[in-house]
């Protein structure tokens, strides 16, 4: 198979089907041999960890699926760490879709004259460059637009798909006692549409219960229960 | 008379009609006592540089009264380094909207990946807050009306006046043979309309003659020639 993409926690083969399989790694962003999703090195390795968020991400795209949501979500083999899905391409070199429910992280380094650490947000949605050596830039529509990253109504469909997605996810953690905080989404263009793609695993979300964060790998087994 | 302001380069006092008065500093931005407009911290002073910026915003205030725009604009004692203008509220704690005609600065230090320095941008808007700790943050439309900072509505107006504004600035330098990539404005709102605050000074814009970037000294001087 040919490799199209090596991500740091996820390659990307192509099928002679013409759909993608992607594998999950056991390579966790973090630095210093500490497990930290908002890093942007690979800092450690934790066995099993890749099909553990193969197993979330198979979780939730079922439920979306059953809302009646497109993804790239094709099946997964789990046993083989692998997914396959619609060969989606992505935006520009690569964009992160962030769905806010409560003000934390870069949020309040950037706007902490505005808002109190916590505060909510109302599923407030911003986009930036995936891009580890400028810092992952926050982009505008309408500088998505101006470097042809995006048009005004991918950035529209974007978002709405992103609120609503958001949303099932948000509920289906609290059905689980659990408080989402914000989360970070990939969309892809595939066939005129703009689908989600990537994964939905716990290192792309933060989660609180009762007012303390939930790590990763805990938040992977309560999701998981 | 009240003072109701003291920023870096200027101080705001309250007059007993109700207007402002603005006085223009000598002091300038700068590091390691070099001027550099884009810099947060006062670096310097330069004796009589307050009243050419000074001078130089009258300049581009009548020129855009003679075009029908509304400034904060009423008049100006020059001897005294002093402006009277509109009692505006800025936006906030105080926005920097920036109007880029060629790619360059932090325009560059974000989005280097998908655009080289130089290339030309239409007029591209795009907003931050004035927060020096945290490196005036750039926010976007969204942002702006989940913080409450400023309506969707005052947000289009803010950017179709920052447009007219610009192009009549660009047009303006360009009879002298110079050519504008960006320029900072800021808006206030007075009245229940949304207006042209602050300076119009060289200090504000970063403008190119041959290829060349022009010194604000130096800019200053071919402008008011």
């Amino acid at each position: 198979m040919e490799k199209v993409y090596q991500g740091k926690t996820k390659d990307v083969y192509k099928l002679d089907n013409g759909n993608f399989r992607l594998l999950f790694k056991d390579d966790v962003t973090g630095e210093n041999g500490v497990f930290d999703p908002g890093a942007n090195t690979v800092g450690l390795s934790i066995e099993g960890i890749g099909r553990e968020n193969l197993k979330t991400s198979v979780y939730f795209f079922e439920i979306l699926k059953k809302a009646g949501i497109k993804t790239h979500y094709v099946s997964a083999d789990v046993e083989a760490s692998a997914m396959e899905a619609l060969p989606a391409k992505v935006f520009g070199k690569g964009l992160e879709i962030i769905c806010r429910f409560k003000a934390t992280g870069s949020f309040i380094r950037r706007y902490g004259n505005y808002i109190d650490e916590g505060a909510p947000l109302n599923a407030y949605v911003e986009v930036t460059c995936k891009d580890d050596g400028r810092g992952d830039p926050l982009i505008t529509k309408e500088g998505l637009e101006a470097l042809g990253i995006m048009t005004g109504e991918q950035f529209n469909s974007v978002v709405a798909e992103t609120k609503e997605i958001c949303a099932i996810i948000k509920d289906t953690l609290a059905e689980k006692g659990l408080d989402l905080y914000d989360i970070k989404l990939e969309f892809g263009y595939y066939n005129g549409e703009v689908i989600l793609i990537d994964e939905i695993a716990s290192g792309n979300m933060r989660v609180y219960k009762d007012g303390v964060i939930v790590d990763p790998i805990d938040l992977t087994k309560m999701i998981l229960a």
